[in-house]
């Protein structure tokens, strides 16, 4: 099993590397095309984990878990259904989830399965997609929830997902990955909130890249979240997130007020 | 007046360069932040033009032109509507639109304007927008149109609209543009099918660069499109589509079935 992650250390320059213990091997090259080991080895603990990739686009599953589209009542779809999160919206393990200026609402968690993409990828064959998939990692779908409906003519899918932080992933890209038998655990100030089977997705990782290559050109980076499940809620600033998925790792990233950017951009 | 261009010359390499007549006047540096004549000149009939610059995403605009919002029976929204095209949905001035794979329903245009982001800009006050617009280009926001509500529970604008080459724009860059007293007039195999005011947006281009900065960070070469208004229609496989804004000049696409990609994807 190989865990990618990228970092930075003392020297303040973005690195990558495999994770072995409590150390990092520092790799050159692409993450995703035959990286090299340095030979430099740096201690975890000094590290300050970055994104583990830098998409071109967040493709965002909704209604990909049987349990809650029963408890939302709706049926499970003929093609995944899913909104875009840009670039912009990365942020990476304890990062600062930054409340969107202007905006007093509340502001959702949604633990998730992220599958990293590792080579471009359009139109593929359901027999081909395990070439294109790099690893797996964890994804925080952080959603301003009143700007959803805000307007009754259109859902605000991507105003409310896209705001900047909001599109949490890592600690790290892990493959191989068994999401058959993992569960996504979301705890909230240490509370767990969340707690379910991977296996009970409708389109698995392997067709929801197959059919997501139809939609579009997938890019080296480029992150499907996976969709979320029962025990979603609304949390307040200051409140930390944590979202773990056996066998990868825990993203922690806590809602800030983020009251320094409002003074001075006024 | 300055006109950029992204092409391509003879050796394959991309460059850009303000428009100067029939010449291209080549530049080096960056579009956006003082880019300098390299002294090199070249014929514009020679250049294959490209997309004028590489968004890293394309906020498109819903319901924000008051004669289709009244066609339609929409009261103006309070703030801009939008969905996202990824950049991966990129084409430029006479590339092909790609029919999508396995889709055989309708095929949409919707001749726009588009702003250019010049500066990253995160919450900016109206009154300093205008540093924020690199200029103004034309738009064609292709849309698979019976994807759009294939699935009852939820409106499929990403998917429709974020397909490969779905979103057009070219074929420069103008500013300053006077867009209160310019029209956008749409032709499909030469017969004109759209022919509306600017002057009757909703929101302003000034207004929409400030009110979506607000919901998320807009970097340079970023693509606003502002939305279309009443005249949009399907096209026929091989139908070109020509989208012309006075000032900026006319973006023309051919809508190819991709039979080729068909054959070889299977």
């Amino acid at each position: 099993m190989k865990s990618w992650v990228r970092f930075r250390n003392a020297d303040g320059r973005a690195r990558f590397g495999a994770l072995d213990g409590g150390q990092i091997l520092e790799h050159a090259g692409e993450m995703f095309a035959s990286p090299q080991p340095t030979g430099v080895t740096f201690a975890r603990s000094d590290a300050a984990l970055l994104a583990p990739c830098t998409p071109s686009k967040i493709v965002a599953l909704w209604n990909n878990f049987h349990a809650l589209g029963a408890k939302l009542g709706k049926s499970a779809p003929a093609h995944p259904l899913f909104l875009l999160k840009p670039a912009s919206s990365l942020a990476g393990p304890d990062d600062a989830i930054q409340r969107p200026p202007h905006y007093e609402g509340r502001i959702a968690f949604e633990g998730e399965l992220g599958i990293v993409i590792g080579r471009q990828c359009r139109d593929v064959p359901l027999s081909e997609v395990a070439d294109c998939i790099a690893g797996y990692t964890c994804v925080n779908d952080v959603t301003a929830v009143d700007l959803m409906n805000e307007n009754a003519d259109f859902v605000q899918w991507c105003r409310a997902k896209g705001s900047d932080t909001f599109g949490c992933i890592g600690p790290a890209i892990t493959t191989p990955f068994d999401w058959r038998s993992a569960r996504v655990v979301t705890r909230v100030d240490g509370v767990e909130r969340q707690n379910y089977p991977l296996s009970d997705m409708i389109f698995s990782p392997d067709e929801q890249v197959s059919l997501l290559s139809r939609d579009m050109t997938l890019c080296p980076g480029d992150v499907i979240a996976c969709g979320t499940s029962l025990g979603v809620g609304s949390i307040k600033d200051g409140a930390t997130v944590e979202i773990e998925i056996d066998g990868i790792g825990t993203l922690s990233n806590r809602l800030t007020a983020n009251t320094v950017m409002e003074v001075t951009s006024r």
